[in-house]
């Protein structure tokens, strides 16, 4: 068994290397040739898999990308061929999750307010907002969701959709709002411009908005006539229109601006590494012997012991800020923006990023069980040691 | 014995309380009338101790000031009518030095260089100064010092002076000037505008010029100047020409802007209460029964437990940000002196703030003991415990 990795997937050889040999190329030396007795192929979003790659293919049975898209993948072609096919959906959800709460974190503590007692409304409620959702509510944060395409599925199939909204609602109603949507052109729920010129005129004053869906869901020129003009809200951007070549003047209104490294986590690269090598296994009816843990290593910070009489956010805040300062992120994209120029810069950003570690590798030790504390620390993503 | 304490003085009844009866005014209050029968009094700055003031002392043996500035206490008054006198020098001194630490590196990170490796100048090396000196110099940082006042004193005593050079050499010699000067206007050596318009204009670019002495120590006007035209220095102030009403333009250009908080730490107040119970117990030749351990409370972080692989200067970063971010009380004056206005607006993050705790309440835990990542760590303040 030939299994064919690209040579910028991390951990392959843990991986893959118990199910057959591994062989490596840079993701744009994978041709059709290259293709040639390769049993199973392991890819990133710089491989194109179509009709011209799989020409020569003679053994393939498997392909994996370790990534949640699957615009390089001709879905057809591996179909045609009855290539199974794997994609890493969700992998690093948890990273962009934690990219929110620290960023939120961040912009509350510079204007004074408290996370707790604002509502926040989540339009996109798939792999990154459900999660999303999932751990606000754990830390006792009141949220509404925005998602037509799953309302319209799951009513039909008798779903629970308490809390779910129409976007006009979700505006009204919430004082923060996170976007999480795909970029979508067609159909009954298009997300381009999503949040349009109208929509932006219209959020009350006090408002935060935080965009690290797609940059193309948001109409940037008339968020940046808002903030130049009025003022009176707040914007947390990761994604952006017309990526790289971003707009600078909208780069500095708004309060946290990052170059598209929300999901940006070591946990969530293995993890898309660890998604496709389950897939194959599966594929190939073995069982799963290696473990997500056994390929990541040993966190920059391990443990952290709180005294007590912290207030719950306050402990929150040390916690988020001690495993990654989005600040960091923000400033460096500041700095290499003007010292590079607006594209390169931002790519430069992307590619020198230090790949931060998930909440989840913190353990918190607490004094004494303070059930708030534990709820609201726990509900954030970090592991609790209450004693 | 009554020992008569300003109701602001923190941990008094744990010192005090062993020594006698304590009584508590608010320091407006305690006048004249208020010293009769009262044997120690114990002050913070803003109860003025003059001939008035002690016009109807009966019994006082004693006057203790928990601060480091002696400038309300009539020192003659004392010494004429035979009270012994204490004030609490240095007290504070780690809390700046913490500060300097914690702001050179958040400024470091943004502009993406590193401590080691550039050259500290310390101007100024008293209590604060001498302090910073010998951390720096036990973290493996470069420095050189410029004290005349202290160099002409101690070469009269053939003392050691290896690292003081004067004023010139130093600017010329450093990366990075950390100003800690009293304000002295007469004498061989003033320090008003000790760094003045000439010396302003000659720093190379690059420079970093740290303030946490006196406001007036350096030409504000100059630095402004320098800041808005080339822009080719980075400013790092505690302290401020004319505080509260500060330079609004000064504050937008300094890379970190905070007033004047660099010595706010909870350990120095309560370090301050501690030596002047010291003193006093000295003066009635009691044992000192109360240690400065028993007056503190536990921190919010008690110990942090970092993994292998991490650069010194990473982690480093991260215990600095986690104990206090200095980004906090920057964003805070910005965000005050905008709503409130500059003088209120100063005046009100000082009067809230929200004491920190030293550097050297935190226990750092290490997986094995990489000696350069301990000495530099233990060299910041911190308590390492390698394993
Ligand atoms: N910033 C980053 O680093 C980063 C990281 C991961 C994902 N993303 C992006 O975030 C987006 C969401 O990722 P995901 O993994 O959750 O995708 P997903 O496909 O799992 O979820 C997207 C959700 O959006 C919903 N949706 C579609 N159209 C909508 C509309 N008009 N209004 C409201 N909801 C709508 C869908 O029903 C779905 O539930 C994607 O565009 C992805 O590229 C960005
Ligand atoms: N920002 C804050 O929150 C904060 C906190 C504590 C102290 N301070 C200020 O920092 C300054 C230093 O405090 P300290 O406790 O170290 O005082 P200190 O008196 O112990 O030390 C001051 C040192 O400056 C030296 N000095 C005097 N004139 C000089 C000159 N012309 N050139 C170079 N050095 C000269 C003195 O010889 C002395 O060694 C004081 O002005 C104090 O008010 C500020």
């Amino acid at each position: 068994m030939r299994i064919l990795v690209d040579a910028d997937v991390p951990a392959a050889e843990a991986c893959f290397g118990a199910l057959g040999e591994v062989v490596r190329l840079p993701g744009r030396q994978i041709d059709a040739a290259a293709l040639r007795d390769v049993d199973a192929l392991v890819v990133r979003s710089i491989t194109r898999v179509n009709e011209s790659l799989l020409a020569q293919a003679n053994r393939l049975r498997f392909v994996g990308t370790c990534t949640i898209g699957t615009d390089h993948i001709e879905l057809n072609a591996l179909e045609e061929r009855g290539i199974a096919f794997a994609s890493a959906p969700g992998c690093n959800g948890d990273a962009v999750v934690d990219y929110v709460l620290g960023s939120l974190s961040a912009l509350a503590e510079r204007q004074d307010w408290r996370l707790v007692g604002r509502r926040v409304g989540v339009v996109g409620a798939g792999n990154v907002g459900a999660r999303l959702l999932g751990r606000l509510t754990a830390m006792g944060i009141d949220c509404l969701a925005c998602d037509p395409p799953r309302v319209e599925e799951e009513s039909a199939e008798g779903q629970d959709l308490t809390g779910f909204v129409d976007l006009k609602t979700l505006i009204e109603d919430c004082d923060v709002l996170c976007l999480h949507t795909p970029l979508v052109h067609e159909g009954p729920h298009p997300t381009y411009h999503l949040l349009g010129a109208e929509a932006i005129a219209e959020l009350s004053p006090g408002t935060v908005l935080l965009n690290a869906g797609r940059g193309d869901c948001v109409d940037g020129a008339a968020l940046r006539q808002r903030l130049a003009g009025q003022g009176d809200i707040s914007a947390i951007l990761d994604v952006w229109e017309h990526e790289p070549a971003i707009d600078g003047a909208l780069r500095d209104l708004a309060e946290i601006a990052t170059p598209h490294i929300a999901g940006h986590s070591l946990d969530g690269k293995r993890r898309g590494t660890h998604m496709i090598y389950r897939a194959l296994c599966k594929q190939l009816g073995l069982p799963v012997r290696v473990s997500l843990d056994d390929l990541l290593p040993v966190p920059p910070l391990i443990r952290l012991a709180l005294g007590s009489g912290l207030v719950a956010e306050e402990a929150l805040r040390l916690c988020l800020r001690a495993v990654h300062d989005v600040r960091r992120d923000h400033d460096s994209l500041l700095r290499e923006s003007r010292r590079q120029g607006m594209a390169k810069g931002f790519d430069a950003c992307r590619a020198t990023y230090p790949l931060r570690r998930e909440f989840a590798t913190l353990e918190v030790a607490l004094p004494e069980a303070d059930e708030r504390l534990v709820a609201m620390l726990r509900g954030a993503g970090f592991r609790v040691a209450a004693s």
